[in-house]
């Protein structure tokens, strides 16, 4: 293998893929990046075997020539010192030469480099899973799913399949849903022109998704996805992003969301998010986050929160709207702050159905997303 | 104690003083923030024994109204809180009353806050030192001053007199070193009309002079220190930061510092800088960060480092002036990078007085600084 190749670009192509390493392996092979050389491009490729991730850099783009190959060929190079020394390398012109043994020559400006290659045939080969069911979806649309739902993910490794997010999709719906037993999250999309596709329990690690995020573009071309029976390809432009279906059955979450309310207030999403953070910030010293929502007279409701050791927060919000009974509520200020962190729009309605049962919040201008939050199960 | 005051400027001095409190006291009052009302205005103050920073708030400025004064008196409220409570509260106008039992009411908007004061009886006086030697300097060149030392400081609390900088003034010439044995780095600064001051032995701890440091403006406002026998008061607009002289005897440093040189270099500072760092990537993989420099037969350097594992790098560097013998040096990169950072001379010169000696780097255009570092001694 013996290239000349632009840096900024190999740059770009590592920091894709170097997503995909670990750096608790104790497998040699995977703390490294595979570059494959042809008289097309080179491929990049890392994995950890949970994801992989391949990035592709043609000779040419642009009319504008990337790499020139003098040699094709192959090897894997140790990435934490490969990522690092690629950046900071003094020119622009970088050449590249793999000698016997997979001894690497790196050279730039008045820089030489030489490093201890890895056998390439050692590597990982990836799944081959196209030709399975392809779903398209919009990187922008794809990236804000992910995003509000994610955060409701288990961080307990008891129950790993909380720990990913649940994808299913039926008659054109592609639905995300993420618990962790104490809050649920789920957000919708109306897909076109899928309906011959259909999937369920196909769960996928929040710890992915948020990889996937960095590297989707925040635009509107499409991300093609293969599902195929335990592992999902994410194909952007010129990257390709495998993952690891989780293993297990998601558990039935379509009962624990209520359909009728005995109350429903609609409030102001900025105004509720700054008035319970405030209040956090006392909860948060007792270590349980506990704070209380109380329906008033007056038709506003209060927020309030006490610490034995520092005193009290206590303040009045407007209502928009009220429906229903009088209520007095406690909950996880923390979980409440997290949803209302993701919730784009101005207004929000939280309802509820009885002082020992689930808050239920819904963003007013998105009948697609909806979130869930147990309370606490206080005594007075 | 009743006041009415604008949560912006209570905010801005809250972070002045909260500076000085440690998050790992295990004295109640010492977590907590000091304020003193009278009808001059507002006094807060914060300690954490070695530090103590009082900010004063008029009760008015520019001709506009900061503190409406109801009633004088004073409070210790928990810093943690007050901190980040008063940041959050919804509008600019807060109200603040003292009840029985130090009881503290806060109200802003429609947020209504009662916190579990603390009496300020019990608070630490501090210390009175007005009186005793003054200096005056611009807080630009403080700052400078600082940061070109206070990296060259030990970590180790084993040896706690060389966790500070050591303070000299002689006439005229205010002079600053720091060392942990491994490197020093001395700066020395021309003060007018300090002819009848004279201090040695002031050593101050590093961290305490980083906390300064956030404080003083980036300008050339003087900052006036009074130099006392254990204590030193620096003296901000409107803010008061006392800060404990450290026990003990510095180090004589005088003798370590070579005056005649068996080869010197004048080199591009920011080459330099990047071809040591490239080197250090290597480096430090062998926990060591030893990098060569070497002159060679063409008149240039070479810089190197190797790690067993990784490879190898090395790359030459041009000379702009070159004196003496030639030379192969070993050194720690981490120690050269630190010096490397803070020049901010274009060019710089690197003096040896031999393998074993210590490397010796003086910024060009600047003849009142200079650093030192200890090169390893290694066999070959």
């Amino acid at each position: 293998m013996k290239i000349s190749i632009l840096k900024n670009v190999l740059n770009e192509s590592i920091q894709h893929v170097s997503k995909a390493i670990s750096s608790r392996t104790t497998i040699p092979i995977l703390g490294g990046i595979k570059l494959d050389v042809t008289h097309q491009g080179v491929t990049l490729t890392a994995s950890d075997t949970d994801i992989s991730i391949q990035s592709f850099i043609p000779v040419e783009d642009d009319n504008k020539t990337i790499v020139q190959v003098e040699q094709p060929g192959s090897v894997v190079l140790p990435a934490k010192f490969f990522v690092e020394i690629i950046k900071k390398l003094p020119s622009q012109e970088v050449q590249m030469e793999v000698k016997e043994q997979f001894q690497t020559f790196i050279s730039s400006g008045a820089t030489e480099i030489q490093m201890v290659g890895l056998d390439p045939e050692e590597f990982p080969v990836l799944p081959d899973i196209e030709g399975n069911q392809t779903i398209s979806i919009p990187g922008a649309l794809l990236k804000n799913m992910i995003r509000q739902t994610v955060f409701a993910i288990s961080t307990q490794e008891t129950t790993p399949i909380l720990t990913g997010v649940l994808w299913n999709l039926e008659n054109d719906d592609l639905k995300f849903t993420a618990t962790d037993r104490h809050r649920l999250a789920t957000r919708s999309a109306h897909l076109e022109g899928t309906e011959e596709v259909k999937f369920s329990n196909v769960v996928i690690a929040g710890k992915t998704l948020n990889e996937l995020s960095k590297i989707v573009p925040d635009q509107n071309a499409l991300v093609d996805i293969v599902v195929a029976d335990n592992q999902v390809l994410f194909k952007l432009d010129r990257v390709l992003f495998y993952s690891r279906i989780l293993d297990g059955i998601y558990p039935d979450t379509s009962r624990i969301i209520p359909t009728s309310y005995k109350t429903e207030l609609v409030l102001d999403t900025k105004k509720l998010s700054e008035s319970i953070d405030r209040a956090y910030l006392l909860s948060r010293e007792e270590k349980t986050n506990i704070v209380r929502l109380q329906t008033m007279e007056n038709g506003g409701i209060e927020i309030s929160s006490s610490s034995s050791e520092l005193g009290k927060v206590r303040e009045e919000l407007d209502v928009i709207d009220f429906k229903g009974e009088p209520l007095r509520i406690s909950f996880n200020s923390k979980y409440m702050l997290d949803v209302l962190k993701i919730v784009e729009s101005e207004q929000l309605m939280i309802a509820f159905t009885g002082m020992m049962s689930p808050i239920i919040l819904k963003p007013m201008d998105d009948s697609q997303s909806s979130y869930i939050i147990l309370p606490y199960r206080t005594t007075n």
